[in-house]
């Protein structure tokens, strides 16, 4: 076998076996393959694409490219979930302790944000003291002890992905439904979890703009997961205001918190968590139907267990609990002004992108990966898309560590905000369900 | 300007601009660009194409990427002939001392043999004594002094073209028209002559197998000439049979100092030879029409002031003239047979590609650019596709350095000629000229 002919297979858009699959993958990974060819490859395959079995079996090669992570004797059946991305999505710091809390394991390794897409890890690192570093052993203890952890994504899994995204990047060769697909799903497959809820984010402020491309996408994945023996659902979700009220690291964990001690939520926020715990609920056969699901969900956060849940983990992880009892606790930013709506009507836009994109240049996102974040501004949205609002009433807040940024922020977020005369429609918070 | 947004361009259908062409060449060939992106961008040129004016601006980019070689000061007016290579192809060696014969300057650089399509200095190595690499000067101040050069590619000369050309040949991404005419085209520019006569060949020995593909190769070659200031023209060749009678290094030259002395020569290269140098008279402004320079040429010839004019350059470079006065002295192969048709009727088809690579496969062309080659080997074809033959006549002769090679060729040619009962169709010489 050969590479050239590899390339030259995919250029003429035939379909490559799985032994070819296998041996680009491994000979990758392992440096005997060079970068241009791969990039060659890359971009047949953008250009020509692949059929659902080639990027079943693409990411089953990746996922195999390292280290696996083997769960099945520390839970009887685990979950995953993931987020393709995007603005002011704390659902993981929700819906995975609720999900614990009903007896289901969970087992997750997260990402960290990049661009204006927030990462589960930067937030949980607003809590003084909490590791996302855990070792094999740590991680595969703590879930069968407590039945739910979260840790940073291991470079030891799955290499062939961090080394084909990096190539990609440089390349021009990311938007490509099926690297894009393998590359997600091959570091979840490279650990044993039972079934995999993906919420594929669609709008404004996702990499997917359209119904149509995150549709595709979902059940590339959907069919990715299940060929390679995972129960897979995906919920298409709306992303073109920011999910919830809060966008900014320790902001979002305080309204996840908010949520989690039933206090006064937003609706959508409130809708997806419980919505998405359900999902994984009935995919580990906790319950029959998604309505039992809603149910058991409820439950578990008016009971107070999906609270207590998400303390036990914090706290096996290292975290200062006493932040999730008294989030007061939380260092604030130096500058917080809340700025009124300067007319009166119906809010029919609150641009996602650009809000993520403010929230990035107050300090709380990165531009390079090695970029430091400041775990304390960001942005509350007082209001959703559809509510009526009056001249004089809150608009949004900024919290900045510096006047400047503060001021460019204002700018950018009145901007965001697009206020009507009529009536506007509130925005649908699923697209639909693909399994 | 930055390499990956170029890449993007191209990747997305989109028209490349001049400076990011010459950005994209400038920078790959001073090493800043490094090879996976020009993989890349290889590969999306491959599928997604480039225009007429975007490929003359990557040919004038690659053509300006090293030294260039002005004949102004050396020439009042020069022409090159460039074929796309072939099996039987020895037409240079007798256009080339007609047109110089005429008093029209012919300064060609020229390449080696490469797989079953053989190269015009390989044949001229043939002669003792003879040199291709000549020094700069050497090539400028024997074409003012006789009106005639011919040399080895110079490296320095398109240096973007190597290296991207072996590149293309690890990435898949040869089969390119764009590629291939930039390629092809870039060396060319390099040099200033004043026009080109592209000799593009169609059928079984010829990389481009329809006239279809050979049509659009040739009109994409004059148009990247004419954008870079040059008078072109483009014949389209017949490859389905060898050119003329004689395969192999030696035994091409031999055939050409035929031709050049009067001697019988086969047909079909007569008729090439005769109308390729017509075409380049026009070209130059020698002759008015075709017809006249159809006169011209063989008045050259027959006056003998053509192999004269051979003998001139061939001494000029160091050749020992005394080879081409008596051919008899080129070295014999040791083992020379010739076999008889087994059948009588009608020549349907001498497979131009299987000639092609038996020579090679009897030690007169190379696998591997390093192979070293035997001049002495080759094949004798006797007759050309539509002639009548009888059994017991000669079919072929074999020149080999040893039994083994012999006896696979035997064989291999047997295979090549089809006999068929009823009368056969003589091949079509030229297939149209493109200008």
């Amino acid at each position: 076998m050969n590479m050239v002919d590899i390339i030259c297979k995919k250029r003429d858009k035939e379909k490559l076996s799985l032994d070819e699959i296998q041996y680009f993958i491994t000979n990758y990974t392992n440096g005997t393959i060079p970068d241009y060819q791969a990039a060659a490859l890359a971009m047949a395959i953008l250009l020509n694409g692949m059929d659902k079995e080639e990027v079943g079996q693409l990411t089953m090669a990746m996922s195999q490219s390292g280290e696996t992570l083997n769960l099945s004797e520390h839970a009887d059946f685990s979950v995953d979930k993931h987020s393709t991305g995007g603005v002011g999505d704390k659902t993981t710091l929700i819906v995975q302790p609720i999900v614990a809390a009903c007896g289901v394991a969970v087992a997750k390794m997260s990402g960290r944000g990049l661009g204006y897409s927030g990462g589960t890890i930067d937030k949980l690192e607003s809590i003084p003291g909490i590791r996302i570093d855990l070792s094999r052993e740590e991680f595969l203890n703590q879930l069968q002890r407590i039945g739910t952890v979260i840790s940073g994504q291991s470079k030891h899994l799955a290499p062939a992905d961090g080394k084909l995204y990096a190539l990609r990047d440089v390349t021009g060769t990311v938007p490509s439904q099926a690297l894009i697909a393998s590359s997600i799903m091959s570091k979840k497959l490279a650990i044993s979890t039972n079934a995999i809820l993906l919420d594929v984010k669609v709008g404004k402020g996702a990499f997917m703009k359209t119904v149509k491309d995150a549709m595709s996408l979902a059940e590339l994945m959907v069919s990715i997961g299940r060929y390679n023996g995972r129960i897979m659902r995906a919920e298409l979700s709306d992303m073109n205001q920011p999910l919830g009220y809060m966008v900014g690291n320790s902001l979002e964990v305080k309204e996840a918190l908010s949520m989690l001690k039933c206090e006064p939520t937003a609706p959508d926020l409130y809708e997806h968590c419980i919505s998405s715990s359900a999902q994984l609920l009935q995919m580990a056969s906790k319950v029959k139907t998604i309505e039992d699901g809603l149910l058991m969900a409820k439950e578990a956060l008016t009971s107070g267990r999906a609270f207590e849940k998400l303390k036990e983990m914090i706290g096996a992880q290292g975290g200062d609990v006493s932040y999730l009892d008294d989030p007061e606790k939380f260092p604030k930013a130096p500058f917080i002004e809340t700025f009124a709506a300067q007319e009166s009507g119906y809010i029919a836009e609150i641009d996602a992108q650009e809000v993520g994109e403010t929230s990035v240049e107050l300090g709380g996102g990165r531009h390079q990966k090695t970029d430091s974040i400041d775990h304390r501004v960001g942005i509350v949205v007082h209001h959703k898309v559809g509510d009526e609002i009056h001249a004089g009433d809150p608009l949004f807040t900024i919290h900045a560590h510096d006047e400047g940024t503060l001021a460019d922020a204002r700018q950018r977020l009145y901007a965001a905000h697009v206020i009507i005369p009529d009536p506007a429609k509130v925005l649908a918070q699923f697209f639909g369900i693909v399994e």
